[in-house]
């Protein structure tokens, strides 16, 4: 059940990096929303690649042709299926990966998984480019969720070892996500902007690659989202976080950090905003037994390097039982955080809509005070 | 659905602290498995309270009681059902929660979630003392896993700002994890045991309380394991780990770290090993695209400080709407690391056998080289 | 997965026949639901055995313990656990049934689905006594889909070649399911029970037995209720109607009947009541396209007739490899229809609520007219 | 979750009659299947329309268009997509039944369902044209289990009033379901077909149309296939055979007939048939407490007349609220059974695939005798 996500709203991924096209499934969708072209435009221009001199060249238009689910504009409630053509493939850049496999990739162990029969150009199924399909989902979920006043938002925390200023409570407005969400360097610290692309300049000059961190934001989720246990909100939303490609680690508000303090620096005290309960502090992400406290989402996200490099790596030749240097050839992003925020976001976006889903049908049954 | 697991093994958690009893179903199990009743009673004492002057002074015997599955001592394959009746609670102890809600708890939350019908005493549903059914079935779990030469281990990586020495690769061994498990505190560099409890002894004198990281270890799971993106084997073992109560971050080998890194730091070359394919790191945690890739499966747990102190915090009254000042009374453990040790191997190893079951499917059916 | 059943509700049944304890967990229950104890006690006697001399004579209380998910008498809105003692198991009886299986029964194939490791005693997991549960299940959702307005009913459509008079639709009130539901023969011709009890008498006396036809009823669903294809009303019902021991047809409407007739005679026209839509008649029980169209949801079960008989049968000594005579002593229904009634009404208030509450959260979360 | 099916292969179906194409995700097939283009062909063929002057004129190629999960034609493991192109499309038949909903269609409360926002075009996603992916999956599953000896085929039992002669223990080889399969008009009793297309045509005159009952039939399952309760394999069959349309009735073995018999006459006595064990009758459908017994499994399936006619129908009008004549133009097949033998059999070798591969699953772990 690799490619089927989702309790309410569900998804179904499909496609390979080389073969007609990719593509998704959203199922469960509510009727009679209008889809907003523009929004979901923008959002595939955040992810496509060819945009810049520091991601790959490969050009796709990655406009989403829709197949079903939408009628005059607007959703149907039935299933909504799009696909993105894959126009720009040059597989034969990709031959020698059938025998060498590329370290850090899924290469060796995808061999093992599919017993051979997976195709092999472009990573496949495992290509990054699985992730156009999961952005325009998401483009429709953020709609949906805008409609309850629900905002989703991404920036950059670091690359590599340039961080960018700490978030302070009070930056987080709506009017922020939004602005993030129109740049390409979403940044607290604009200034830090030049010094990350240079960082990423020079691991490109090195044929090298770095990562960084992304650090995502939900404003506006209902007081008491999410379950205990199973379906808390860090279950969910941290089960579709580590479905993106690169991603190793994931945590909530302090995170690793609050393991280094002391519970009385942990605790986030309530206080009374007028006649509201608030929170003074938001160490603990917004989640509390697994459930949203009235305070912002915040969670962070490590995104490893790009494994595809030419710097020569050491492998080993599949059929020769040898080992084997290999040099990764293709077009690459010496760095993958800029067009993995926008991904980021739309899962987000997506685990969001089925916890809220959830909580909808709850509330809507009765039997609460 | 908050209390639904797993696709192939399927558990049904209950209870609350101060019910009749907290329990599990677990479904879908194999036939014919001999339950260990000494590993399984291991087990439970490993978590159950009452054990360290460190810990809650609360008794149970924390003794599963079997109510179905289980023929002759040996599993059905029918749906098994454990119990674990609550015996030494003290209600009292809980009164005031229900209107000044405990900062860092989910008392809060869960009274917006339940609409003030959850039962509050003793945290009700939330309570640690649901992962007693959850080390039972990790424990049955454990067992069918290690028939197939798969070993689960945990070890203490860091108490506050005490590290435990840096794991080798050469360490991994199922012995290892076997003396781990039989150890209140697993470490590498056993020196650290009286430093870490010396620091926990401080926060409990100073009404106070400290976290820590625990490191999981899967050993032997076969190559190939998982599936790309929605049920990557991070993606399931984060979903299942961030259910565990307190967990506030989850990374996979180097994890945070390896955003800091050039990509020709972090990807594991392949080598030879006489005519076996190895890697000679395994900075990916065990997991590359979502499937293992033959070396162990390597992740952090971050583990926040417990947050029942009894240090007074700044709370509201939620029937007044004043503030209002909170020392939490009962009997708390000022570190919940050690009793989360296995917890957090009991939900890898139910993990572990969800995947393992789904990759058994699939190679049983055939149709691979 | 098979004691895991539902989406939103669900349900997690476990037990065999002479175990300790057969039992329900029910996920996803609304909380703040005051449970009617005495409906619930009152569905429990009608499912119980031992009422009536045409019953087996196997005495149960059956009565529920509440181990989780009900504080101070209402739902918490976490996971309801009820479980019903075995006290009354006289496991001696079924000892042949380890090597001769039962015609008719599920002796045969669950030896080789188990693989030898089942709990033979009183069917074990296969045992008729797993529906209490379900019954109590069903009378918790019943009282939650009273409160939408939503009632269920069934009665006896035939016993062996017994018929009861016709449905009219003028028949379909809640006064009437409310009636069927206080008898033990539900029937439209109440001078139909004389015949019937004789007709059972007779196949008891010749050591057989009888089956017959349940007609099932929803009255007050929401118009549009259902999904097409996979998640029809037709499919959630069948599904979990099959689930049912000794269930072997489920039609809807005119069912089978239908497939004689003209498309002219089974289509239902349309009609203005007032200023609202209804239709003149019921052929398609109450569902097209997979969904509610307003008016009742009819359906007949057929109910195959007890296999457990004392008449000798041929069958064979799964040790011996020969051929052998069997006489399947024990405490039998001569007829189970009476005592299915409460079940098949229960499988089917859990199968509404869960529609229900699917169609919850799609008009709840708007985008609709 | 209207369009996702199964538990270990699962399905997306999606498309609407008059959009730009209908499809399906299967997700979790094994890799390495080579995909036989000449059954799917022959399968897509027997249900495509404009075949027969007793069927619709409407003409598709129904050639289904690979996007994802096949490498040089064999599975890769990952989601494989199919989408069919909807070329000839006569939206204009169709504009009045945005007002004057059809009698026995999902119009009407598809209206309500979805707000309005629905395609009307040709029943939207309500069409029967859905089945074409559903035949193409079906085809593949066909495959998988054709390599582990299992065997799906289906005649027509009956037409209106008309019945074929009735099915013989004897008849049941593969070969004859094969030759079923290449028939337009599988039936034991060849000389019915011209009495079958005469009633079809006398339908047809009369502006009206005729229903049927078809049995389906699986050879070679293995023993001790299903679960008990909510995946009996009755359960499993009967969910996705009602998600059919225009199906009204499932019934399995002597279904509804064996509520008339005595237990004696229903229960299959087991005989030794050299060293094995075998069952003299086969009653029970092939199914016993859910389970597969070793005979084959066979069910009916009532489908009723199409409710598409031209002969003039009372309806209402939506808009006005008054009442309304209808009578329904379009290409209308008078009577879908022969177009339906495939759909029943393509979501039977479907639902035979999920459960074989659960039983894999389960005996591939071990544990068992």
């Amino acid at each position: 059940m690799s490619g089927i996500w989702g309790q309410t709203i569900q998804l179904s991924l499909f496609g390979e990096s080389h073969g007609p096209a990719v593509g998704v499934v959203i199922d469960g969708l509510p009727s009679g929303i209008a889809l907003d072209q523009a929004l979901i435009g923008a959002e595939m221009r955040r992810r496509a690649p060819g945009q810049s001199r520091l991601a790959t060249q490969r050009k796709e238009n990655d406009i989403p042709e829709i197949l079903s689910g939408v009628y005059q504009g607007k959703t149907t409630g039935t299933p909504l299926c799009a696909t993105i053509q894959n126009a720009d493939t040059h597989s034969g850049d990709y031959e020698a990966l059938w025998d060498i496999p590329r370290p850090g990739h899924a290469d060796y162990p995808a061999f093992f998984r599919y017993g051979g029969f997976q195709d092999p150009r472009g990573g496949g199924h495992f290509s990054g480019r699985l992730t156009a399909p999961l952005v325009f989902a998401g483009a429709v979920a953020k709609q949906i969720l805008a409609q309850k006043g629900v905002a989703i938002g991404a920036r950059i925390q670091s690359i590599h070892t340039i961080q960018d200023a700490p978030l302070g409570q009070d930056m987080l407005t709506a009017e922020r996500l939004q602005t993030w969400r129109q740049s390409a360097w979403p940044l607290i610290d604009r200034a830090k902007e030049t010094e990350m692309r240079q960082c990423i300049q020079n691991a490109k000059e090195q044929q090298d690659s770095v990562g960084g961190v992304i650090q995502g934001i939900v404003l506006g989720a209902p007081l008491g989202l999410g379950d205990p246990f199973f379906d808390s909100v860090e279950s969910v939303l941290s089960h579709f976080l580590f479905s993106v490609p690169a991603v190793k680690g994931v945590s909530f508000g302090g995170g690793f950090a609050l393991s280094k303090r002391y519970g009385s620096e942990c605790n986030d005290a309530y206080e009374m905003k007028g006649t509201e309960v608030t929170a003074k502090t938001n160490h603990n992400g917004g989640v509390l037994g697994g459930l949203t406290f009235g305070m912002p989402v915040v969670f962070s996200v490590a995104v490893k390097p790009t494994p595809s490099i030419k710097k020569e790596q050491q492998s080993v030749s599949l059929s020769k039982h040898t080992e084997a240097k290999l040099s990764v050839q293709g077009r690459h992003d010496p760095c993958i955080v800029p067009r993995a925020l926008p991904v980021i976001e739309a899962v987000t976006a997506l685990g969001m809509l089925d916890l809220m889903m959830r909580h909808t049908m709850r509330t809507g049954l009765g039997g609460r005070a």
